[in-house]
């Protein structure tokens, strides 16, 4: 390891006081231009490196900013980060990411790391696990700022940008009755979070007002993963009466279960209508397309970082909270469309 | 924003010095264990929070690791980060991330933002764009622990993990070759990186091997996107003559080449092979699946890990470098098989 060259050394260089190159440094007023110049010069000939972290503890701002998600294996996250980093890093902060893999725990370590990195506010959307909020309510308590995305909790009181999941169940529904469908199962997520509550309550407000039974047998929760919707998809087929229309709560449980009926030769949408939610890039080609609902990832993203930098410019709870909640967009493909086929 | 509970703060509840009190939490064995637990317990009841920040600047030590990744939405990237993980977790480390998005003045960003957030080390895959190397050579200066995978560079002399791209080239021509196929185009990636300089390679030694003719207007360079795939197949099929076989050296860029020989009603593999590079998740549940290469993204993840800590453990420069070489498994499924067509 090099040594590293330190504010002495260029004060030594320079004959000048440790304080009055720290001052220099810092384009503090009481130093002569002249010698601003000076000591920046020598600090670049010695290739001095400021510490940021020293700076950052000094002024409170490290320009950095954390951002917690679930899973990085998701398009819809990525999206949604990417949008972030679009409007953060042009306004000179650098995005720092952390990722909770689900685990209620790994979300706490994910705090705790990006705290001790000391990022200037923390962007976060929470993990299928988690109910305790114990966590967030720190970040809360160290005057950090925070913005919670799609999976959020309001009793937490923070700025938080969501997608109206109820309503987006219900237009799915709606879909699948307009098809001709009237036994429709529901491959459900946690019923822990928010987002996928709402939408089992969407789905089953749906039923009700068309009129058509709500059986427990066709509503299955799970992680929603590639694998639960195989499995899940392999129960539903093996009931006295099978579903006519499966609508999944996430579109690799979609994929799983589509991958099971194909298997199964059975044909769709003539037999059985498909539809997954958050229009991951997979459900346009595989064949046949995958129906889904587009959670708008880019505007989430935008408004996310956009409402986190009003609450980080007006630190104070002067502003009032954030609540914005996005409306979906139904896409009709090949596996609901049974007009087509 | 609350008042943060100081070291004073514990001092004065307890009539001790602040001195004393930083001594008892950080175990000083000057001091007694009555003393320690009592401040502990205070510290608790006070709500008190090591600034940890603070504690990295004085021990040098933030037990974070930095991960720089040139995108997230592609498995195998979150794959290899899932991995390394898994070993950094265990050993009391958390993982922050950083990604590039394929531009090296992002990829300078994430260095400065991961250095700045005080980091024990890093671990990086490197952009496309990237072939100045002075970032990586700031990292190396401040003695920070580096370690690259996949995307690297020989030149810089750091610990490196990847595969063997030129002999999966090898192995992916060989097969088609086994097919009968004769005029076998490469959609290649950019020539400045290496591991697609080094399968472009891998892909003229072996159609010299066969006697087979390598010809300019079948080699395409590209950054290997879905859009990459779909244009420059269009442009292969306005060619005089034909390929019978595609061979893309990323998964997005074969699936592109995929719909637009569908969209033209050409026969996968009958009339033109494809083939495409890293098993992504999508290429064995489209239709036709497309044949790949594997690239063992957790055996990466681990390795990289392993070496990272290696080093951090090891910090002087006893250590001989490492570079791991990996090998690839070529999966032949239905987009290359004509034996089973």
């Amino acid at each position: 390891m090099k040594k590293k060259t330190t504010i002495k050394d260029i004060a030594e260089a320079l004959g000048l006081t440790p304080s009055g190159v720290s001052k220099a440094l810092n384009d503090h007023p009481r130093i002569s231009d002249k010698t601003k110049a000076d000591v920046k010069k020598m600090a670049k000939k010695l290739n001095y490196q400021p510490n940021h972290l020293a700076t950052a503890l000094r002024k409170g701002k490290s320009n950095l900013v954390g951002v917690i998600i679930p899973r990085n294996n998701s398009n819809f996250f990525s999206s949604v980060v990417e949008n972030i980093e679009g409007v953060l890093n042009e306004k000179g902060y650098n995005v720092i990411i952390s990722q909770s893999n689900e685990s209620h725990k790994k979300e706490c370590d994910c705090i705790d790391a990006l705290l001790s990195a000391q990022v200037d506010g923390i962007i976060a959307s929470m993990a299928n696990e988690t109910t305790n909020l114990k966590f967030y309510e720190k970040i809360k308590e160290k005057g950090t700022p925070l913005v919670l995305f799609d999976r959020g909790e309001n009793d937490l009181n923070v700025d938080y940008i969501c997608i109206d999941d109820y309503n987006s169940s219900h237009k799915v529904v709606e879909h699948l009755v307009n098809q001709g469908c009237e036994r429709i199962a529901h491959i459900a997520g946690s019923s822990n979070i928010r987002i996928y509550k709402e939408r089992e309550i969407g789905y089953r407000d749906a039923l009700e007002k068309y009129n058509l039974p709500i059986e427990d047998e066709l509503i299955v929760e799970s992680t929603l993963r590639l694998e639960d919707g195989r499995r899940i998809m392999q129960e539903l087929l093996e009931l006295n009466e099978r579903p006519d229309a499966v609508y999944a709560s996430g579109d690799y449980a979609a994929l799983g279960a589509l991958q099971v009926l194909q298997e199964n030769n059975i044909k769709v949408p003539e037999e059985i209508a498909l539809i997954g939610f958050s229009n991951e890039p997979f459900t346009s080609f595989v064949s046949p397309s995958i129906s889904t609902v587009n959670q708008h990832s880019e505007e989430m993203g935008k408004l996310a970082a956009e409402t986190f930098l009003n609450r980080l410019e007006n630190s104070s709870e002067d502003v009032s909270l954030n609540k914005i909640t996005l409306n979906t967009e139904l896409i009709i493909r090949d596996s609901s469309n049974k007009t087509n086929s």
